[in-house]
């Protein structure tokens, strides 16, 4: 079964918004085996939406509409619709009393315009709306199915999940294949390494095919993606072709699909039962503010200090005013100090700190993209200095998940210590 | 003249990347006075790009192509545009010679699986790649460009910027009108009340246009776009509108465009030569985090502390356990010694902060989305209570804008009293 997807919005097609409807809508179609052929994008505009919705039904069995309204009561993909089908739109009696009974309900005054939700293009038949007012319009005739639904992402969401994925998964029942992706996360490599020490899986994988993706300017992800019958197949090539990966690349590995660096820094320190305070100079909070989506962070994140300023260095985290003096800022001497200061006055297992030059010009002397980062340990402190490149933005979100990585790499080599260890 | 945007790419279509190029490249064009009229997305299959590279020559006089590349050597834009124009591809002397050169002097290998590059269809010209090896494609004839450039967007920006915006200006002289966008951003104010308050302008006006958008979940943004002869009579016809919506909404409105809360804020500070520390419970280093990226924010931010844990609010920032024990730690009380501490040990002139709820359950006892800001100011301290919706992340998001809006408030009404206080 084709599909294709239509978003309609002047603001989307000018790029004055980002469209993130269509990958979602993408994402759960390829979960139920429906293959996306194309996707289009029209502005607010009556012909060309009708045109787009025309080519489409010509080339797909399925066409997803998202967007179109253009007033609270006016819905250009309902009337582009009617159009493309050569049909009028109909006043729906039933659907113009639960909009009135929504509104009732729900105390709302009821606007004569607001009625216009009521019409439809003939022969089709209301989706429901459990968010919001407007119904989404459902097509299903001579082996073609429209669905046009909100903007709205909620709104849209929810009708894909209540109606459109349970109705093609009726349709489709017995004939359909299933593609399932899986990301593995590496970091601290760069792209064209990793692909080189993986050239000959990436040129000759079909089933899973892998690509490399460079991910938020700081990972590289390895996107596996199966085709089989069952979701049970599709785990096994996956788990085949993950395990062929981590044999080869695995150094670089650090999760699997939403398992973000503080998520897996965070699990770690929780089974080990161990805390963590961070001290942020070029980071500013970044780091610190990483871990608080991380499920039971609360009982490993004790806290930090933004030490934004120097003088907040030396006055709140203890570093030595003559080692600034000596070394500046950006040193070796004042990321240790920073790391020890924090894990001292916070009373924390680790204390991981952050000190370097964003730019875009030098304020500290220290070359753009010099960053020192501290871990300090129940044992000692050790330093890691780093060259990134890029923007400020970069260069920080750079600083902050190497400082986590850092750490990451610390606890598990102490795993690996300790499992040697035994007999 | 008519443009279209054809992004190719699997990723894309999936929805596994989100696609920002065609954002980019429809906003320049835009400031050129080239309607874009349409933009697809299709997957890595040769005859399903060729067949969307035939309907956008069918319907418009210039077609940007984005991406293609599927290994380092192959390109797939490249033979759809030859399959679509019926010609084949041709080795270009010139070109391999440039990227012989280009290696040679990188000091790469060069593979010979490289030099396919040097194709193209024939009847076309290479682009040059200012930050990358693979050429774009330049076709001109009958009436109709076609652009092909990379999908990775420093090397498609290079392009645009230096090939396709000059190219396009030369060809439209004369004949264009520009398009130019203006933002006026809102917070603390919901789109339909916002919508209701300017319903005869959202309805009427038709040069600028206006709408209300949401923004990342937490901003409102009027958007209006002019369209004129010339950027001079754009901008007067914008400063017009910003002029009648200042005078209906303006104690909503903070900023234009690219000034952001964070960046407003650090203005206002800076000119006012005051400083600011911030303590955070709940948002973790969000709100510390938001004002590195502001110009100028190093005179003004002096650093925080983050207290994610109850023991660090007593022990760093001096919150009274008893009151912690008393009123808990998402109350006034709290945020209001919080704010006060942060102030005095960072010796700044206001300490702002956050304590609440985020969820997804209570683990405070209070309810989900409770959060208290404090704004320690020279003459006492001030709490504001709001009550957020949304998950986890929205509700950390406007905990930490609101806590600025509401020291942005302040500062301007002291201006407005000093102001006052004037002769």
């Amino acid at each position: 079964m084709r599909a294709e997807i239509l978003c309609v919005g002047s603001e989307l097609l000018l790029g004055q918004i980002i469209d993130t409807n269509a990958a979602h809508i993408a994402q759960e179609l390829a979960k139920i085996g429906v293959d996306l052929h194309r996707k289009q994008t029209a502005g607010d505009n009556l012909d060309r939406i009708t045109d787009c919705i025309r080519g489409a039904l010509s080339r797909a069995e399925v066409l997803v509409i998202t967007g179109g309204r253009v007033r609270i009561t006016d819905d250009l993909s309902r009337e582009a619709i009617a159009q493309a089908l050569g049909v009028s739109l109909e006043y729906q009696e039933e659907l113009a009393d639960e909009l009135q009974a929504f509104f009732a309900k729900r105390g709302y005054e009821m606007r004569e315009t607001f009625l216009r939700q009521a019409y439809l293009p003939a022969g089709t038949s209301a989706i429901e709306n459990t968010c919001g007012t407007a119904p989404g319009v459902f097509y299903d005739a001579n082996g073609k199915f429209i669905f046009a639904v909100p903007g709205v992402p909620r709104e849209m969401k929810a009708m894909l999940e209540k109606f459109i994925v349970p109705t093609l998964l009726e349709r489709t029942e017995g004939e359909r294949s299933i593609i399932v992706s899986r990301v593995l996360r590496t970091f601290g490599v760069g792209e064209s390494q990793l692909a080189d020490e993986i050239e000959d899986i990436l040129t000759t994988a079909q089933n899973p095919t892998v690509a490399p993706l460079i991910f938020g300017n700081t990972e590289v992800h390895l996107r596996l993606t199966a085709k089989a019958k069952s979701e049970e197949e599709t785990t096994r090539l996956l788990d085949e072709m993950e395990d062929t990966l981590r044999k080869r690349v695995g150094r670089h590995i650090f999760g699997r699909d939403e398992q973000t660096l503080p998520k897996v820094l965070v699990e770690h320190l929780t089974s080990r039962g161990e805390t963590l305070a961070v001290a942020e100079s070029l980071t500013g909070g970044l780091l610190g503010s990483s871990f608080i989506d991380a499920t039971g962070c609360s009982a490993v994140f004790m806290g930090g200090i933004i030490a934004y300023s120097p003088v907040i260095k030396e006055d709140v985290l203890g570093v030595s005013p003559a080692d600034v003096e000596k070394y500046s800022v950006v040193s070796e001497e004042v990321a240790a100090q920073m790391a020890r200061g924090v894990q001292q006055s916070m009373n924390a297992t680790y204390g991981l700190s952050t000190t370097g030059e964003a730019g875009p010009d030098s304020a500290t002397g220290a070359p753009v993209g010099t960053v020192y980062i501290g871990l300090a340990h129940p044992n000692g402190v050790e330093i890691e200095k780093r060259e990134f490149h890029g923007d400020r933005d970069a260069i920080r979100k750079r600083s902050a998940l190497a400082a986590i990585d850092l750490l990451r790499r610390f606890v598990n080599e102490l795993g690996d210590h300790d499992m040697k260890a035994q007999p």
